[in-house]
């Protein structure tokens, strides 16, 4: 099977990924999402943790095989990144979106070898932003990043402009069209919800300022 | 070599554990310190990440046989909870020490298996506050402490107190008398500094009392 679609169906099975059409999400930014992505609900599952650590350091080897340095975007990423860091036995850190309000103030932690090629393990890319802030930081500290790696991406032109505007790549594991094809093949979805989730994607603001609209008739 | 001892002269060897008695560090609750301890550091050196993993690894199959949980404390254990969940493959979570301020406002990330025995996998204990938070989480959601594994403790009778008041095990795989004796091995340390920061551990607030009377004259 593709692994990508192995991945998405996971990631339903397990309800690491939940949609909810009549009450969608609110995100942190306001936006409100029919799809919530937690990818650490995999963590609690060794098999699908174990296809996931497998599919990311086949993605590492194919696309950064000069890596030397594995680093985590906390939170969410730190674990994913220390076993396939692990698993490769090359040096490890993670990087906080911003610097610890107390003690040492560090935004990396663990040491980062200067001038070392790194990549960055995320669990999500929605807009991009808090990738490409791990991203600087790690250009700060006087280190290569080689790109950024996800679970997951809403394939969200935001994050893809982003990203080219920063010179970085970045690869993910899965994306929503993996995610629409899985519901139809397991029959997780009706018809006019995978619609409306192709609708958001197209235009997440729209769809989102229509339900509030709808919502308050 | 006796383990404790091998890991304490690694910690010094790579200063994820720092002196400083002529200007102490200041931990968050604001005492004076002469030690600081950055156990993340650790993860950076693929041979020393193995050594503490093995050594968690050989605590957990003597002191916490039936465990059917890993779960870190974030964000300092959440690496290295990690690989050690994977090694193992048991399931993973990770605990915040309070609820995440937005989104699902989880503070367990991950799905922790209710009824579970669960462990939780701590950097270092201090005071013991930041794990008996983490380990009333994870008994607010119905499953079992076994007990908490941490790589290093201060041996303050503070922690002593509230872990037995707790009635919560918990073990460390080296303390700061293992980090004496260490320092003393490697030359590491002058006499007077090692006699400090045993008068250091006796009271630490009567020691760091001592040192901002001393600094202010």
């Amino acid at each position: 099977m593709n692994t990508s679609l192995e991945i998405a169906k996971k990631l339903l099975e397990i309800e690491a990924v939940k949609v909810n059409f009549s009450n969608p999400f609110t995100w942190t930014s306001g936006l409100r999402s029919p799809i919530y992505c937690d990818n650490r609900k995999t963590l609690s599952y060794p098999a699908i943790r174990t296809l996931i650590m497998d599919a990311y350091i086949d993605a590492i080897k194919t696309h950064f095989s000069t890596v030397e340095v594995i680093a985590g975007v906390a939170t969410a990423g730190i674990a994913q990144g220390a076993i396939i860091a692990q698993t490769m036995q090359l040096p490890y850190c993670y990087v906080r979106p911003e610097p610890k309000k107390h003690g040492m103030k560090n935004q990396i932690e663990g040491y980062l070898i200067p001038q070392s090629k790194t990549i960055l393990i995320e669990d999500l890319i929605s807009t991009g932003m808090s990738s490409l802030k791990a991203v600087e930081a790690v250009k700060e500290e006087n280190s290569e990043v080689l790109g950024v790696l996800s679970i997951f991406n809403y394939d969200f032109d935001i994050a893809k402009n982003a990203f080219e505007e920063a010179d970085c790549k970045f690869y993910s594991l899965c994306n929503l069209d993996d995610l629409i094809k899985a519901a139809i093949e397991m029959n997780y979805m009706k018809s006019e919800d995978i619609q409306s989730l192709e609708a958001w994607r197209a235009d997440a603001a729209l769809w989102s300022s229509n339900f509030i609209a709808m919502s308050q008739q």
